[in-house]
């Protein structure tokens, strides 16, 4: 609970951008996935760093917990208030402060989202690639070290941020990184930060790097008569260094649900969804080496989605694969799994899952961002159905197992938060997970920063 | 100082491989630049984590500093034994323990060289990159976090190393990272070990993330009339994305060492040496463009060391500019400088502090990994002069302030040790220094490992 006496003060430092108005309490305690609603006691709308310093300074006094807000995209409970406090929500901290054309850089504040930035890079030739499906902000993208379709060619956000501002548990502003390429000046604070899930500090800054837009995008699909034919053209299109910028995995059940969410006629098979760029030449060469690969595993013949609106149409269905597969069962939730094994093993870990979900009274379409060896089950369960949520987290305690088995990790781009903890000490072992925890202790020992995430 | 019964305690441990022999102490009491000797009270050869993992234990039971030791090639006192203690010697945990070809990776021993790692891979078509010139421990070079000739296209160290094993400070061993490409699954422990020097704990393991051999390298030098057309070209080459393996820059000063050092006969102007790796199309794309540039900046015609063997001469020459560098003045030791720019700013970097060595009584050649916007001057000094020594800091602290103000670092990959821990608090302001202060507590609260290095 907030007393009344903190909840003025935090009012009076934010000029009443301070509510808990019912509505702004429910909307901000919802999650995107599985996770019951925990709605927190009060939500904040700063606009400066000095404003958030300030709140973190009184909630740091009170004992208040502290838990930021992007988009609320976050799959793992990860924005949950689940011992109550208070929700800061970045999105009037939404400005492009500077973008370094010369440099390929931009600083941004935390609420600007990933397609506001590159719509404001439109026309400078340069492009921010991480591209999570959803229209996330860049301080969650940074605080969930999020990924998605484009980091096989782009890396994650953990390659894409190179500075932050912090402003730390008791309200001490600090800046991490420089804008040069490489540094070998101390611990990297800006790496400890990125994946943190705000239990370390609230990121009020981001560097970004960008990349130079390329001369030529060139899309397609293609489809298979079975997933490990599938997932074998990706493991050696890697092994032998294609450089795809996207290349996505669907089952049969992503592909149906995709086909009735949005009205596509893909046949009902395995299917791979790629993007490739470079200049003309580059791609083309891409593109004959690829083809040739789809081929000798008895693919279908890529489809070229050559102009742009065919391209985003294609995209966008994949980026709404989500809500399609959610659209398969109605009412359904998710429980979502998101493991990331050696490319080698990418085929075993695939073959395998399907086989399981198979076997399961549940349906789970899987589908994933393959070229990283990463892969999903989205285990579509009734809410409040006890037998469905222990059925989902029977099917994803098995995946776990699988990709530790493999030398992989139970999480590859959707983090922690609260669904995935009981997994932290099987991945890293016991001593290393305290380690975390006291990396945490030394940075929040009044554990106020979202606290119950991440760490013990 | 280490009493008569640890020392005892050790040697059990050990199986007698610790030794207080004074040729041992004092050969581990050197440091390549100017810093003073400092012998460590005794010297250990582990052969297994086991052994050293009771070995820390030991020392931490009775305070005693432990200071790990890789090829002792650093340049900024990191080994030095500034509070006496047990250095511990990886030599003899140099083995190659996993090559996974098909997941381009590979699990090492912290004493393997970086030679070493690349002759086993010949024949695998698989190579490691990273090259600071002196053929380092991979361990040592995970601990500065260094990068050298290749880090342009390949990364540094902090790109290349995906996970560890360390023996914290209490003798407790933790595995972090895992071989999958990417992972979302809490603090990102290795980040935070690459680049610590050794002050948060021993690396007893290494993954290693693998490249690919290119199908084809080509290597060339030209020369220009100015530091400033020179620079110009490589930020231009940069900013246009052209995907060169390394671009290294030396001024007329350097070239001078360098033919009288290896007996080239290079004409006495700023020069660039540049290689590229791809595909035979690719290379020959990325030199056609490259040439157009020099060509505009009235660079040379670029002279091609096609033949392996005149590449390698090429690249030892340039690993040996340091030697050549300190060759120049007899008996001479240097103090060396780091700094690393944003790519926008190099040319006015260069040219500045050029213009401040011209003007010194000291000399200093400049020469650097200018596709990152990495530089150093070697400015020799006579040893025990205090009057060299002032001047060469002088130098040193105008070189600092300068990549500061363009938002740059003071050391792109030395690392802080001893020599460049007056920075620290003016890179990163001082909370974020005493936040790297409060990780090191954190984890080592009796601050035995590396103390006196890289943190207040
Ligand atoms: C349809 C759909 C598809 C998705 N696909 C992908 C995918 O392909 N790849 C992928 O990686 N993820 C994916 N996600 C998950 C989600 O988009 C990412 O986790 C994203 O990074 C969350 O960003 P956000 O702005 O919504 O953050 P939020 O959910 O608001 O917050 C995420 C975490 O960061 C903290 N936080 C937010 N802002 C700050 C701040 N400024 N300072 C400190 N802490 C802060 C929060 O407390 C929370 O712990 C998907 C989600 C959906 C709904
Ligand atoms: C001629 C010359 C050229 C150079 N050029 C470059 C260059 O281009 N780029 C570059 O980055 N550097 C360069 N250097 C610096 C040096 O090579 C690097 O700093 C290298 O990383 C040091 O590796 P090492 O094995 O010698 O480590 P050491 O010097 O032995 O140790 C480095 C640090 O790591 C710690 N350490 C070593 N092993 C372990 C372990 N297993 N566990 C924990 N801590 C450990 C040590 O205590 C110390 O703090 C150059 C040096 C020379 C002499």
């Amino acid at each position: 609970m907030i007393p009344d006496t903190v909840f003025a003060d935090l009012a009076l430092v934010l000029d009443k951008r301070v509510t808990r108005s019912k509505s702004d309490l429910e909307q901000h305690g919802r999650s995107e996935a599985w996770h019951p609603d925990t709605p927190p006691d009060a939500v904040a709308y700063p606009k400066t760093t000095q404003e958030v310093s300030a709140i973190v300074k009184i909630c740091h006094a009170n004992d208040i917990p502290i838990i930021g807000w992007g988009t609320g995209t976050s799959l793992e409970g990860q924005t949950s208030a689940i011992h109550g406090g208070l929700i800061v929500d970045f999105t009037q901290m939404n400005k492009i402060l500077q973008v370094n054309d010369s440099d390929m850089d931009a600083i941004v504040q935390p609420g600007v989202t990933r397609e506001q930035l590159n719509i404001e890079l439109r026309t400078s030739g340069l492009m921010f690639p991480v591209d999570p499906g959803a229209n996330a902000s860049l301080g969650g993208m940074a605080m969930t070290r999020a990924s998605g379709t484009t980091a096989v060619k782009y890396g994650t956000m953990a390659d894409n941020v190179i500075g932050l501002e912090v402003v730390l548990a008791d309200g001490t502003v600090i800046k991490t990184g420089t804008r040069a390429r490489k540094s070998s000046a101390g611990y990297d604070l800006t790496k400890l930060f990125v994946g943190s899930e705000g239990t370390l500090g609230l990121v009020t800054e981001l560097t970004m790097r960008l990349h130079g837009q390329p001369e030529k995008i060139l899309a397609g699909v293609c489809s298979f008569d079975d997933i490990d034919s599938a997932v074998n053209t990706v493991m050696l299109a890697i092994q032998m260094g294609i450089p795809m910028a996207r290349i996505e995995f669907l089952d049969v059940s992503a592909v149906q649900a995709v086909n009735s969410y949005a009205g596509s006629e893909f046949p009902l098979k395995p299917h791979l969804f790629v993007e490739c760029h470079g200049s003309d030449t580059g791609v083309e060469s891409q593109i004959e080496t690829l083809s040739e690969l789809i081929d000798d595993f008895g693919g279908s013949p890529l489809e070229w989605a050559s102009k742009p609106e065919d391209r985003n149409a294609l995209w966008t269905m994949r980026h709404n694969a989500y809500y399609a597969c959610l659209a398969l069962k109605k009412g359904c939730v998710s429980v979502i799994t998101d493991i990331c094994v050696p490319i080698s093993n990418l085929a075993e870990a695939v073959v395998e899952t399907a086989e399981d979900i198979e076997k399961s009274f549940l349906d789970g379409p899987i589908l994933g961002h393959v070229g990283d060896g990463n892969f999903h089950a989205v285990l579509l369960i009734e809410p409040d159905n006890a037998e469905d949520l222990a059925e989902a987290k029977r099917l994803a305690d098995l995946m776990a197992k699988r990709a530790l088995r493999f030398g992989g990790t139970v999480t590859g781009e959707h983090g922690i938060g609260i669904g995935k903890k009981h997994f932290m000490a099987q991945e890293h072992g016991d001593a290393a997970w305290d380690t975390m925890g006291a990396l945490k202790t030394a940075l929040d020992p009044k554990n106020i920063m979202n606290p119950g995430k991440l760490v013990r």
